[in-house]
């Protein structure tokens, strides 16, 4: 083994890992969900490596305990992946690893199967720190079986913190720590009118379209600049202080660049919000879906949305659930029925203080491995396992990931930046030493 | 021949004609609609039947001269049917007839087969006036072929009046003319955003959601109450007389009963006009279908409505689409891309005056037949041959249908009350009769 230099050795864990098409999703995958779970135990074999049954796919656990006094930190990743959508748009196959241009391709090379190698080759040389680990195979399809999970394991999974190798750092030209992650609340909106479609011929005129009351509703939840129209919809957010605007304000971020990344004719929010404030630090409510009808002479009997809100830190998704429902039921006209349905799984925002020793040590491993000079950033997005680990083992996350956001997460033609591997062993390890003291 | 009772004859014919699944849609049946073509021009021997091409599926023709001087009628029908659609939705076989309860059930039954044997069964007996006959196979497409068709053979066609198989009687318990059908706009409506669907969670708050903008759009069409907001919209629109709306209000119609009928919450439309007079005689501006994103987590690129107006006499669809695309143009937010784009085939309104001749004719010819006073009444529906007709050939059209609109047209378990026929045989010959005077 010694022969052969660490970074071709992990690059062939992350090929071996990035081969078994372990996708949660597909029930026909689930052999290679186990297989996926067993290369994993196997290479922890350094912490007691074991796989263990959970209501859904699979847990990999592992420990090793240095000693009584040491810290002890969770490491926690996933094995699962998301299906490759559309293999035509790939490449190269989404399961068999391909390197071009110092980027390993394949679906879960990013998302997490290269930032949980990383994870493990740091752990396995690690001292002065009491490890366990925790490698879930439900990620991608929302985590049902965990927080049982968690909840009945918790002594074994005793820690004073976790340290996640999934999360993102914001983009490729400097390192980051995500502080904060959005929470997440779906709901879908049904607007019933005839009981069955009409011809808009005959009945066109008579009846209220229920097109047009769906219509109506969602057009009462913004106004015109992009501001969240729902009565009590912004109570609970906390304002930025003036310290968070100028860190924020500090950050080289270019809207014109950003427009143009998106395609979009204009920006549009929030007035008296910068663009990166609206992106990271304040709630939105977006409508995913709009459905009803077909193009033909038709009166739908039923049109329906579906929304997504993205909460920040100290906002209830019961409580903005219960805002939007009140708001929809005010406006719906009384010529159709309204229902609002709240979808299963609603998670808050995830948050932990940017002077938290953690994030101190994280940024100061950073440090050691890059010129550049680490982030604190946000995410607009939603990381559900960090607020099940402070709800059922009273834990604080740290996200310690060494993907990047443009590595094409869910998409086809995800990588890896391979250099990633070897900088982020390097970090990793030096968090160790740190956390240690 | 004579020895069989002409009633028992019909109802062999009209199975015969069901039996031939006619269905314009399908490129797979264009040997069946030659066979339909056959059939018509074989029932049509009398008159010289013969199948014409045209640009699409065939034409039939015919004609009988009795004299110079005596009126000159075109019958109008359609060989063609609907897809049968889902066929496990029928109680039989779409196209093997099957009589229940004194109806015969079958795709094209009511539409319009049972009418066109009805009319050629009153043609064959007919004195003191000339008929050219025109049964076209792409009613059910649009009839996209039958502007060139009628223009290049205006010398063939030419007439006092045309007289319509096609149509249908307004509702079962009493008979009815058509004096006016609505006229048709159909126009789509797309927004565009970013240029690829965004992740709503890394994207939210920075750019505005077609849906949203689609939404506030749709919602900009229509006044709360139903009326349509669009400046110019009802410009042209003449409204009614005092006599016309004395004539509607005399006709038996309970709101109700509709409502409940519809199975709506609430009957809705614009205020100070019945349901009737709503639903007869104002133009509706209708969005069919609302498609934008899908039920996860994501900013569509994209959003778009399907609209169909159903237009009034004198509203020119060139002008309505204008006021349409002015009014979307003015409100759609900067922050999106927006189209309006036109439907080919808009048609305008058709209507024949309740004073015309050949409407008193066809009032007195039912007044023959039936007990119960006849209607005169409006179609929300469109009628786009007599527009043609009226355009390419400058004749007004009667509609002297025999179908009824409750009887499953371009539905499943489509069927022809077998009543009509002797009724409507009779009827046809008395307005023959009257005509001929």
């Amino acid at each position: 083994m010694a022969a052969i230099p660490s970074s071709e050795r992990l690059r062939s864990a992350l090929a071996e890992f990035v081969a078994i098409p372990s996708v949660s999703l597909d029930p026909a995958r689930a052999g290679d969900m186990r297989d996926a779970a067993d290369w994993l135990a196997a290479q922890l074999a350094f912490a007691n490596g074991r796989v263990v049954e959970s209501d859904g796919h699979p847990v990999v656990l592992g420990e090793r305990i240095v000693a009584d006094d040491a810290p002890t930190l969770l490491v926690y990743g996933h094995y699962d992946v998301q299906p490759p959508g559309d293999e035509t748009a790939w490449q190269t196959p989404p399961f068999e690893p391909s390197i071009r241009d110092g980027r390993l391709y394949g679906r879960g090379a990013t998302d997490d199967k290269g930032p949980v190698v990383v994870a493990l080759e740091a752990s396995r040389a690690s001292e002065g720190v009491n490890l366990r680990f925790l490698f879930e195979g439900e990620e991608e399809v929302g985590s049902p079986s965990l927080p049982r999970f968690l909840a009945e394991h918790r002594d074994e999974l005793a820690a004073d913190l976790v340290v996640s190798a999934d999360g993102a750092m914001w983009r490729a030209s400097e390192p980051s720590i995500a502080i904060a992650a959005k929470g997440l609340l779906g709901l879908d909106v049904e607007v019933d009118g005839p009981a069955s479609d009409l011809h808009s011929g005959r009945h066109g005129g008579a009846v209220l379209n229920p097109n047009h009351a769906l219509a109506e509703i969602v057009a009462s939840l913004h106004n015109g600049n992009g501001r969240v129209a729902v009565p009590g919809f912004y109570d609970e957010v906390t304002e930025l202080s003036a310290d968070d605007r100028d860190a924020l304000r500090r950050i080289d971020f270019d809207d014109e660049s950003y427009r143009r990344e998106t395609g979009a004719p204009l920006l549009h929010g929030e007035p008296s919000y910068s663009t990166l404030e609206r992106l990271w630090t304040r709630p939105t409510l977006e409508v995913n879906e709009l459905r009803g009808g077909g193009a033909f002479t038709v009166i739908p009997s039923r049109a329906a949305a579906h929304i997504t809100c993205r909460l920040v830190p100290d906002q209830d998704p019961d409580r903005v659930f219960a805002a939007i429902t009140s708001h929809i039921t005010r406006v719906a006209p009384p010529a159709v029925r309204v229902s609002v349905v709240e979808q299963p799984g609603a998670v808050p925002a995830y948050a932990i203080a940017s002077d938290h020793a953690a994030v101190v040590a994280a940024v100061g491993a950073l440090g050691t491995v890059y010129d550049e000079e680490p982030l604190l950033v946000r995410i607009g997005g939603t990381f559900p396992a960090a607020v099940l680990f402070e709800r059922h083992l009273g834990l604080k996350t740290l996200l310690f990931s060494f993907s990047t956001a443009d590595e094409n997460l869910h998409a086809p033609n995800e990588f890896f930046r391979l250099s990633r591997l070897d900088e982020g062993v390097a970090a990793w390890s030096e968090l160790f030493r740190r956390l240690a003291r």
